[in-house]
């Protein structure tokens, strides 16, 4: 029986583990699609969105069924708690994802980006990406090491979003308003689908040493 | 022991009727200051903010204490771990509040908002501040009618975020990049702060009912 139990448990991360798959891949094609102006990529993202909100649901019916059935205590129970909360932060990552694919769609057949700000917001959403994809490696490998570095790549994406307010406030920004604000709230989607790994990356360490990481207090 | 038991399970919901009144002080403060350009208020915003941060704590704590040790099945268990998913809400609204807050002092002794866009960006305050304050309610009360209520106040959130857009974006916008850029930003923070509120009170429906309201399946 308590075999059976780790053997679900174990699952559940596996699960994680497929649904921030899942997630990357929606950062990855929501980018194309605003890189791009493709909008049937973007429809692709926003219409698959609810892939990842059927997988939550599963995922959060096993960890119910986990704490009702097996009543696990301390770490188990630290692990089962985690996890909802983990998943809790993909299903946002996705939604995140369509968020900006709704800004690509939007502007469709132009580009959102203007090609100035273009390798700001492309490093954006390569270091979002890489993120992610870092943070589905530390969901299965639980590897404190690798959580902690998540952390410090989290400030290469305050410095990108800085330096993307310097480029869109500067005189010699020349797309007007619109495309200000699209690229406002690109930044701040990209920079909190980076939050959620870095918040991601945190529970994992909890789980593996008990203690929550200094930065989870300044999540 | 159980009376003892279900005195703590009541005296969570207190607990989180508190950091949400805390909340909805923060909105409105930041508000405050962001319509008068007052940097003082601001201030106390940003540097209160860790007392929810602490409250947030104390409360995991109690839930993770009333797990362990009075193994919780069905009903109990799930209205925990909504306790804890509502903390983790209430928490972000916080941060939200400091974002608000954020932008104010960065444009002090100036008013991020400019006049025009003034009544849209005050009635969306005014909505999330009435929603924070309702769905502080509707912890303590549980009232399952009122939580759906909530719901629909978002829709007038959604409208005012679309008015908010029409109006930075039409020919008659004066006030350049920089004022649109934080106008946008501004609505996203009091969307999210709505949207959060709507999601508690779902929570609230899925502990009273046991079944989660379909809105719950588009936040």
């Amino acid at each position: 029986m308590r075999e059976a139990y780790h053997d679900q448990l174990d699952s559940i991360f596996d699960d994680l583990a497929g649904i921030c798959r899942r997630v990357e891949t929606a950062v990855s094609l929501a980018t194309h699609a605003l890189m791009n102006g493709d909008a049937a990529v973007a429809e692709r993202v926003i219409s698959g969105d609810v892939e990842i909100d059927v997988a939550r649901e599963q995922v959060e019916e096993t960890a119910f069924d986990l704490l009702t059935l097996q009543q696990p205590v301390a770490t188990d129970l630290r692990t089962i708690v985690a996890a909802l909360r983990m998943v809790s932060e993909l299903e946002r990552m996705g939604d995140l994802s369509v968020h900006v694919a709704k800004v690509a769609r939007l502007r469709v057949p132009d580009v959102a980006v203007p090609d100035e700000i273009r390798p700001t917001i492309e490093r954006m959403a390569a270091v979002a990406e890489d993120m992610v994809g870092r943070v589905c490696e530390v969901i299965i490998s639980r590897d404190v090491e690798a959580a902690i570095a998540l952390g410090r790549d989290d400030e290469e994406m305050d410095g990108l979003r800085r330096r993307s307010f310097a480029e869109l406030l500067s005189d010699d920004w020349t797309h007007g308003v619109e495309a200000a604000v699209d690229v406002a709230l690109l930044g701040r989607y990209y920079e909190r689908i980076a939050d959620h790994a870095v918040s991601i990356a945190n529970r994992v360490i909890f789980v593996v040493t008990g203690h929550h990481p200094a930065a989870l207090a300044e999540q």
